[in-house]
């Protein structure tokens, strides 16, 4: 099973085109705010959503469009969320016109999507304005996915776009993606807004079924403020031009490897996404080993993951380690304390500081330089089980607060 | 039902005397770090514990003691949380061992406690040498306990001291308390230390049912920065020296002017710990109204106070309710969203921002002026129910992240 890193991210893929541009969404910026997806035929569509009570009108809107599992364009804009906004749905079914019309499609094959500030009107002049224009710039090339995947950024300070390659039937498929971050991550069972397209035929029920999957171990398990956004989307579109035989069995080896390649972008993307959240100066991966299930991992490794102690004392490089074992212990998981082991582990090297539950000697020196890199793995042995899960983080910082304190500024 | 404010803390109600001194469990400070509280008289006593699976050893130890649910002493020291330690059993053992020879008690009457941080052996020698001195300074006096209220404070600013005086057939009785937090504090079940004495009488039963009852209300409704600590714990000694007849009736007037009393105390001690909150520059206080149960008011005022995105825009004067709405939608309560209303409320004024569920007209002057004090309250209407709750949290500062970024040293 042979997965390839490419380039293109969202366009990667055949048959993909993208655009990004700035339209003015927001005044005081002249970043892009506008992005668009799209398909040059009909794709089969599957997309996860936040759990937040509080949805965006967008996600309403979409969840609906989606119902029949086919779309063949994302719109999406920064700036302004489009929630709690009295007019919202009102708001994104005219977004979906405004892209359905220039590209001749019908408006429930759209996909719409906003990120940005909650509860403040969004200003639909700009986007009526612009879209001629945002369609006409539509590309299949590596510099129209970069302005797509800048489009949908807000306070997020890298791009976040990858694509691989892969073969199922002997033929070559790619699947690539952009993402955003960086504030209001902690998703469950979606996230932020993530983009993700391949050309591998692959059906409906299956797509669905990959990305439901793959999330519970990807974005589920990402966390940067432990707040979940009211507008995380991910969604996965697959259009076959790669024109293998359709993947239709769940046990067949194309599944499989399907799987595998989608697995090698959310995890690039969970990375990136965790790497460059708010403020942050360092990513941290927390991998839980030795569980007696696979929730004890999961909950275990991303309650560590989301301590605010633990965050700040990484920011701090500071092996305060009790603050693992205080997060391991109050985040619900059924554990037997006294066999945990911890260490710090990034470049620099790997520092064991608990053993069994209990402190160990260890240097404060090394401990220091390990912690001074810009990733860190927090490695976690519960006993001896046979379970593992990974979650991904980073660092508090003077910046989140910074960031934070005055967003809507 | 008069409740009437008084001074003295712990040492307030009869029979209680306390002190407090720096002994030197941490080096590079002259801080104190080492309080006794004494019963002249055998206590009833009630206490309730971190619902963290890591507990420190004192707690451990003080569960067995408090068995009989009689004690005569509280020892606890600041600096060390003697919790994560392979001796730690042993070292919790030999504190009340040391506290009961010194007070002629049995070691079984003497509640320990400790707080600091986690996972480094704590050196018993300074105890060794100190504890002889410290039973030699308990006096029943404002002084005594203003020292015993420093001796357990770690990253506080303030100092945490409370009492009240009321009547209890005929009999005036009083009741007090210390309390410590700053971080680490987001409590189920109990909280950070807070010690509380009363000379009433009351049966152990009652004791016991008052203070369980109180902290779901009080201490488990407070939030500094999500982390339920190992340490936490919340102990109540009832001495009966006022000399009132023993309440032992849940439905009389007498236990519900101790609940009252109970209560004014730990509100007074949950505003006090969020408002000196690691770093914190503001008390928050989540007050919902209006829920259709008791739950639903509770796990929504709790998920506002502990949102950090809430808490950063609080931080900021910024009125950027969107995220109370946020973190109502994903705190896991069922709620109406199109339902919700919410308000700023300070000294300066009150401003509502959102009606159901969606934002309103406000000015931008007045939001700031009411979110620049240094208590403010947000105010959620979920809608037509019959349920409230309040919860306490500070804002999320560079400081939180200052002091935990490098806690040890």
């Amino acid at each position: 099973m042979k997965i390839t890193p490419t380039s293109g991210g969202v366009c990667a893929a055949k048959g993909f085109q993208a655009a990004g541009m700035h339209i003015g969404i927001r005044n005081n910026t002249s970043k892009k705010d506008l992005s668009l997806i799209y398909s040059e035929v009909p794709a089969h569509a599957a997309a996860v959503y936040t759990t937040n009570l509080v949805k965006g009108a967008p996600l309403v809107v979409t969840k609906r469009h989606l119902a029949d599992g086919i779309a063949q364009a994302v719109l999406c804009n920064s700036g302004n969320a489009n929630t709690c906004n009295a007019d919202g749905i009102d708001i994104a079914e005219e977004m979906s016109c405004l892209a359905a019309r220039e590209l001749g499609l019908d408006p429930h094959d759209v996909v719409v999507a906003s990120t940005g500030v909650i509860g403040q009107p969004l200003n639909m002049a700009p986007i009526r304005a612009h879209m001629g224009e945002l369609a006409a710039r539509l590309e299949h090339s590596e510099a129209a996915s970069d302005a797509a995947a800048q489009g949908i950024m807000t306070t997020d300070t890298v791009k976040k776009e990858f694509a691989v390659r892969f073969e199922l039937g002997g033929k070559v498929c790619t699947l690539g993606g952009i993402g955003k971050g960086s504030g209001m991550i902690h998703p469950n069972m979606a996230t932020m807004l993530v983009f993700l397209t391949t050309d591998a035929a692959i059906s409906a029920d299956l797509l669905h079924r990959a990305l439901s999957h793959d999330v519970r171990k990807t974005f589920n398990m990402l966390s940067v403020d432990g707040d979940t956004s009211t507008n995380d989307m991910v969604v996965l579109l697959a259009n076959g031009l790669a024109g293998n035989d359709e993947v239709t069995d769940p046990r067949s080896p194309e599944f499989a490897v399907f799987m595998k390649a989608l697995n090698t972008i959310t995890v690039q993307l969970c990375r990136s996404i965790a790497g460059d959240g708010e403020g942050a100066t360092k990513l941290l991966e927390c991998r839980v080993s030795g569980a007696n299930s696979p929730d004890v991992a999961c909950v275990a490794a991303k309650s560590v993951i989301t301590s605010s102690l633990v965050k700040a004392a990484m920011f701090g490089a500071d092996a305060n380690w009790g603050r693992v074992l205080c997060a391991l212990g109050y985040g619900g998981a059924d554990l037997d304390v006294d066999a945990i082991d911890v260490s710090f582990v990034s470049r620099a090297g790997r520092v064991e500081v608990c053993k069994d539950g209990a402190g160990i000697p260890f240097s404060e020196e090394l401990a220091k330089q390990v912690l001074s890199e810009t990733e860190i793995e927090i490695a976690v042995r519960l006993g001896d089980g046979d379970y593992g899960a990974t979650a991904w983080g980073c660092d508090l910082t003077y910046d989140y607060v910074k960031i934070n304190g005055d967003y809507r500024t």
